[in-house]
């Protein structure tokens, strides 16, 4: 995406900037242009001339928050280290993000699902070109064999954004602060091991050990 | 909860019905309730009589979705079986409610994110007593061994549902038919057992080709 250049790019950020605080107070049928441009310090006719309307504020928002999230992540995957470190950066990128934005993300949300138009369109395309690379990266670990064969990557995906979702929803919602380092912890470490106790494992390796070692003594 | 008898409550169920049918063509904002009364073939102040106002039709099918998935649920959980079984049950039942009542349930969501009010909070509270049954059984199996002590029971609960209504999203809106079974046990699979290959496996196999060498020596 182009975007405007020099005075028109600094005035159009200010009144995004004034729209994501006044659709964060007042929500999004509630809250009047007017008070957008009041916020910004603008006539509300300067807020029409940078965006279509109400909606197209929140459009941008909605943009300007997956084109960053998508530069910020594809920027944390150039960086040298294991897939799982990717992982666990790329998730908790994801939670600040997230946290930081999260009465509009909220919005978006709703938005996307009230109605299927060109704003759900584009939110759902951003949000798949988005999840796409965390797809890929449970795609390589499956090639490299740290996950199981017979894994569905895009079910890993759903569970992981899924579980995210949920906690946000009711955490976020009460302004909760969030240990970030901690909850991505506990998310992966699910997704990596599941809940299961690995007891056949634990018995197989017993019985192993003293077959092992009656062995030896003989041999 | 109370419900009207005899007529009334046959009247109360053919409005309900005719309101779901009404919602999931046309959305929650764009629904008349003049439709609502000409589906039910009543008036539409026979309508207003059950019903303080539209939204008290949304509210008693939000409801009434939860206290028959919680009877069902708890009708389940009485029947003699493991844990595990249990909880492939409970899924499955989850599921197909979902998909049968997907349009409907959908404005819920919506509705219940959209604005903090009693519809929110009696959402909120039926979904939580619902989610609760999971929970506990996720404790049990934690009690019983079957999974890790480490394990956090409402993350296993957050990333359950979370990928069923992520999963829910992306397929029921296009009205695609899913394979219940399957995406359970994909979605158990997962939560039981995570997605990484079993590396200690690596280890039992090294130990196993020193016992076969020791024995083949031996005999």
């Amino acid at each position: 995406m182009t975007q405007p250049q020099g005075k028109a790019a600094r005035t159009r950020k200010i009144i995004l900037e004034a729209a994501r605080q006044v659709f964060s107070e007042h929500g999004f049928d509630n809250a009047p242009t007017s008070e957008v441009a009041r916020v910004a310090e603008c006539a509300e006719g300067t807020v029409f001339l940078h965006f279509k309307n109400k909606r197209g504020l929140l459009l941008a928002l909605m943009q300007d928050f997956y084109d960053n999230l998508q530069s910020e992540s594809e920027a944390l995957l150039e960086k040298p280290c294991t897939d799982s470190q990717q992982l666990v950066r790329l998730a908790e990128l994801y939670l600040v993000e997230l946290e930081k934005n999260w009465p509009v993300v909220k919005l978006f949300g709703v938005r996307a699902r009230r109605a299927e138009d060109e704003f759900s369109s584009r939110f759902y395309a951003s949000n798949q070109r988005y999840t796409r690379l965390f797809v890929e990266l449970f795609e390589q670990m499956r090639e490299s064999g740290e996950f199981r064969r017979s894994v569905n990557p895009r079910r890993l995906r759903d569970m992981l954004f899924g579980a995210i979702e949920h906690y946000a929803l009711s955490h976020f919602d009460r302004g909760v602060r969030i240990d970030i380092p901690e909850l991505t912890a506990q998310i992966l470490d699910l997704l990596f091991y599941g809940a299961s106790e690995p007891s056949n494992l634990v018995g197989s390796e017993a019985k192993l050990d003293r077959i092992l070692a009656l062995l030896e003594r003989q041999v």
